[in-house]
């Protein structure tokens, strides 16, 4: 089964922490970005393996470095603001690694929640954001709770469509709790994350039927299909209409409506492969009720929901950010495993650009 | 099927839309709303009619109008602000009628957002606020984009979890668009709302397989379950592990955080039956970019969803708030048309108390 397939001490090789952020920082600074924007990048990067969400981690420098070098992205770059209010801004991500201007999106985010309750920002003339819910995640220092969206390359169909129109847009939402660990959602709005079913075309199992359907006849399809091409589309969450397709579709283009036609960057079907437009939101806990009574009732609601009794076989109810939260706890002991072909092509990639090799 | 059960001029007669809001308004006032809270209450239900939404259509009113006489509601009502900022409010809606302090709360909000860019109010002491999406449709009016959650009786089980723990917590999103329907996105985050399971109960058919299970064993059923109690649950969206069930539960969480977290009221597996935290958001459109841009950019991505080719054996791909549009452009030149039995209870009701029956 897809789900099952984890790194380990066979295929992957355990990294420092502080290792991997000092390479990936060293390779975005050699390719031309600013030094905080470069510690930015690999920090984002990092983050997302140390959660596990391996997907999106570091492996990811590669990519956005070759990008960044041969002009598809924009660097050195800044995060321009094209409108703003108390509360709100409009901002061009110029074109630059996604990964930086969301960052920054959230910053400015969380500095109009400090002032006035809420800061909401949308970004336009941006690029693959990674981990969508690191952002979300941001808000969490400040004890204040963050949401982030953003569009992804058409890869889903509509409800009752036969041909992919949306991204998988995915959904990041995180709230501070007290003694427990902090809620923490990462979630796309399709069956299935993209990356799920190329892993399983990579190590060569089957795909369960729900995920994805064939253009035009929507038949089910259970061998993974080869690369992004049109002959194939991912299921919306919900899959059928008797199953609520139209609720994971109607979330898909809430994300673009709030990505790419709130910003003016354009909604995911109007998008050229590579683009992507993305939405933060902070809110400041305090503004509302005292933060501590906030995080104790958090705390209240997690503990209730892990006890409520499994299905037969499952080990038990876990809350959104436990899988990250355990992840974590492992990786800040005992490093970050890197998939052993990721590895050698990140040091390939650091030797390339003439840097020393520190992981 | 249940999803093919529909009014027709057999089983219900229409009724003019203006008689509808004058008894309901009259059953309102009679068991002591103010003139202007029963006016709302009565409008807020006979927009879900017109919009075909009649499960929290006027029929609602014998009940509320019953919880308000014998003080399970309290009546008259007011909307009391607890904390405020520029951006956001918590509002005690003072265990009256939700209808009203929903509608209130969301007038507050629009005000915000109109001076602030972005307005915020999460509700506490709530009861059952009706057709969820209604309170972010009124941000429509005002060129602003609109959001609204709420909390209800537990009836959906966590994922991985043989219990039910949340309740099926809907989410309201509503953007206008220029020439095409305004997209109107009101969906529960289990499979499917409780109202079609008592629905096919009460007509007796069969249901899919995927919206329910025994408690503890997580049973499959398929027989309508009888009333609400505790051998049964619905499935969050997504229902199984592979199918992302994680994702209907994480929303669910989230609209219990923002609604009953946030304000203090209770997350729904604390909150007794009747109880209903709910959460309400307006933003400014003009604050990022002109209005009319957005909304010529929401005419090309609705008329391109619509374009997408259908399923085999689908009529078309349709965009949220289609259903509900031409339930709209009906029930306005033709009347709302009132299932038999309940409109003879309605009348019932207003004659109980000794009404003028007008419908």
């Amino acid at each position: 089964m897809v789900s099952k397939v984890k790194l380990n001490e066979t295929n992957s090789t355990r990294v420092p922490i502080e290792a991997l952020q000092a390479q990936l920082s060293s390779i975005f600074a050699k390719v031309g970005c600013s030094n905080r924007h470069a510690e930015i990048a690999a920090k984002v990067l990092v983050a997302a393996s140390v959660r596990g969400v391996d997907t999106h981690g570091v492996s990811n420098v590669v990519g956005y470095s070759r990008s960044a070098q041969d002009g598809t992205y924009t660097v050195p770059q800044s995060t321009e603001i094209i409108s703003e209010s108390d509360t709100t801004a409009l901002v061009s991500a110029g074109n630059g690694i996604g990964l930086i201007s969301a960052y920054e999106a959230m910053e400015i985010a969380i500095e109009k929640a400090k002032k006035h309750g809420v800061g909401m920002v949308s970004i336009k003339d941006g690029h693959h954001v990674g981990m969508v819910a690191y952002y979300a995640s941001m808000a969490l220092d400040h004890d204040m709770i963050g949401m982030s969206m953003t569009t992804a390359v058409p890869a889903v169909r509509p409800a009752l469509g036969a041909k992919k129109m949306l991204g998988t847009n995915p959904i990041g939402f995180a709230a501070p709790a007290g003694e427990e660990r902090d809620f923490f959602l990462d979630m796309a709005t399709s069956t299935v994350a993209s990356g799920k079913v190329g892993l399983a075309r990579r190590i060569g199992v089957p795909i369960p039927a729900g995920w994805a359907v064939t253009t035009g006849d929507g038949g089910e399809i259970t061998e993974p299909p080869g690369g992004e091409n049109d002959s194939w589309a991912l299921n919306p969450l919900g899959n059928t209409r008797e199953q609520g397709a139209h609720k994971g579709y109607g979330l898909a283009v809430l994300v673009d409506i709030l990505c790419g036609v709130l910003s003016g960057g354009g909604y995911s079907a109007s998008l050229d492969r590579g683009q992507n437009m993305s939405w933060v939101m902070a809110l400041d806990i305090s503004k509302f009720r005292p933060v501590d009574d906030f995080k104790a009732m958090m705390d209240e609601m997690i503990r209730e929901l892990h006890a409520t009794p499994p299905l037969p076989g499952a080990d038990g109810v876990l809350v959104p950010g436990d899988p990250e939260a355990d992840a974590m706890d492992d990786r800040l002991a005992n490093g970050v495993p890197v998939e052993n072909g990721q590895y050698a092509t990140i040091k390939e990639r650091a030797v390339e650009l003439g840097l020393e090799v520190v992981i």
